[in-house]
């Protein structure tokens, strides 16, 4: 279940915002059609936006530069997706083949991904009960995934894991998108609640969490979905291993630690509203809606990179794998 | 917000189903009525469904012994409900007034959340910022409630706490129930996800933990809705105060530990298919539904019983509180 493929000139995108009920691909055409699809969630996940931006840069017969800004302006906050367009433009100024260029960024994605997956997978024994949280999988990259790449690829190599998967209030990342991949994958998948996560922990169901991540600060402190920490301290409570995955572009190494990490609020009817027939409080009973929050570093007993795996302490640790500038 | 009142030798009785959308009480006259007001959850709440179920047994012109067997199926579980039934069936064969009796019932459970709420008090400061989870208020019994009885009494008092409130996945009681009777209490009340309940922690912004309980065990593990043991690692973790607040009749002495407690499994469908306009996973996409857990009794700081405040180690203050019989 990829989230876009290139095929017989044509590129083929998963309409993310029709999962689970409807499985649907369809190819952009007019540059409105690639700004609308990033803009409405038809495409998400930071490195799957940056993939299909690159595209749009090498099948869009536009003045390149106007449609880097114009690309760039459906989401202005992915760094992923102003690095694939700058990188894509570049590459139109050198004069290079710029399809094989959109082409290297999604191979080296897929690439970033099955190495993660792979040292992941090292972490793992045939049969474990596997808690995930949010959605890090194919459908937010090119294949395989961050969080969920070792489950899929240890599914190819013949692993039987049996995964809980938080559903991930507000938006259900965890119902809508990852119990599906993993179902439409052939993994055992069990769908939980949110709060059912320590329990499940309690009853010896869980050999380790995986998450993805969206920051990772120079201290080793992570950012990530909303509840990420808590499912982090649950773990911690119960003994399990709790183990964060991302790629070497998501360290921040000018952010010191996770105090520096600005938390997103968003809007209060996606607690209350979205999704439902009726509402389910008040008009004017406040929400807070958080994003993301900020799992404190001793509490994660692995960061795993495509660089490989990193241990405690992760400031020691993540300075041996940066690069020289 | 009363979830039911006698007045002018009629019982109005609050359609909880219709919550929080539409405010409307309702007087049932058959039979059929009582019972499907139970069995649908237009009354919800062990407590609540006791009292009900007394003015049942006072208001129908039945056969007592047979209204008892009938009134007891609508929830076979619910002990309230066949203790109250009973009680009624016994006054009315030694003659006693029945409506006097249903009215004692009522107001026994007025006084015992008052004492509960009493206490809960005494622990609190003004100003304190607090975290319930699911619904343990007035809505649920007659007057004050539980776990909510020290806000809606302090509030009374002149108290200003900031509520912070667990939707409580998935049946949302938190949601539609608790943040609704806060908000209508003139209570600061906000609403937010179960996995957002460790971050407003970690930020400062809760004091103490408030939960009610369906059973305390001899040792003081206490069985409450699913998610509460995690909230109490949370709060463990984050050095925040967890009480329980209960009446004396909930503590089981029969019941040694908290293993001795059987998980209630519910549906996938409340998972998946309630409330939404869509279906959220695939259909055969396995949902694990607990309607609850169990919190160790080295989570809870203190138990709040009409009888007093109880401290670790509680297997010797649950003892000293014991009726002899």
């Amino acid at each position: 279940m990829e989230s876009m493929y290139f095929e017989d000139g044509r590129l083929f995108v998963l309409d993310q915002t029709k999962l689970p009920n409807e499985i649907e691909y369809f190819t952009p055409k007019k540059k409105e059609d690639y700004y609308y699809a990033i803009k409405s969630l038809q495409v998400r996940g930071a490195p799957a936006i940056g993939i299909f931006a690159g595209y749009a840069m090498a099948l869009l017969n536009e003045d390149k530069r106007k449609l880097k800004e114009y690309l760039d302006s459906s989401r202005p906050t992915a760094v992923n997706l102003s690095y694939a367009t700058g990188r894509m433009l570049k590459a139109y100024e050198e004069g290079k083949n710029l399809l094989d260029e959109a082409r290297a960024i999604h191979n080296e994605d897929i690439d970033m991904c099955r190495k993660i997956s792979e040292y992941g997978l090292s972490l793992l024994k045939d049969g474990d009960g596997i808690l995930t949280h949010c959605n890090a999988g194919e459908l937010a990259t090119s294949k395989y995934g961050t969080g969920l790449g070792p489950l899929l690829l240890g599914k190819e190599k013949g692993y039987n894991f049996h995964a809980f998967t938080d559903e991930t209030r507000p938006l259900l990342q965890g119902a809508r998108l990852t119990s599906f991949e993993l179902e439409k994958a052939g993994i055992d998948v069990t769908l939980i609640c949110d709060n059912m996560a320590g329990l499940v922990m309690k009853q010896g169901k869980i050999n380790a969490v995986l998450v993805g991540t969206d920051r990772i600060a120079a201290n080793g402190d992570i950012a990530n979905k909303i509840g990420t920490s808590s499912v982090a301290i649950l773990a911690n409570y119960y003994n399990i291993p709790f183990y964060v995955l991302g790629p070497y572009s998501t360290i921040d190494y000018n952010c010191k630690t996770g105090d520096d990490i600005v938390i997103e609020e968003r809007e209060a009817a996606e607690i209350k509203n979205m999704w439902y027939e009726k509402p389910m409080a008040l008009p004017e009973t406040k929400c807070y809606n958080p994003a993301f929050d900020v799992t404190d570093n001793e509490l994660i007993t692995a960061i795993i990179t495509d660089r490989g795996i990193l241990k405690p302490p992760y400031d020691i640790s993540l300075e041996n794998i940066r690069d020289n500038d």
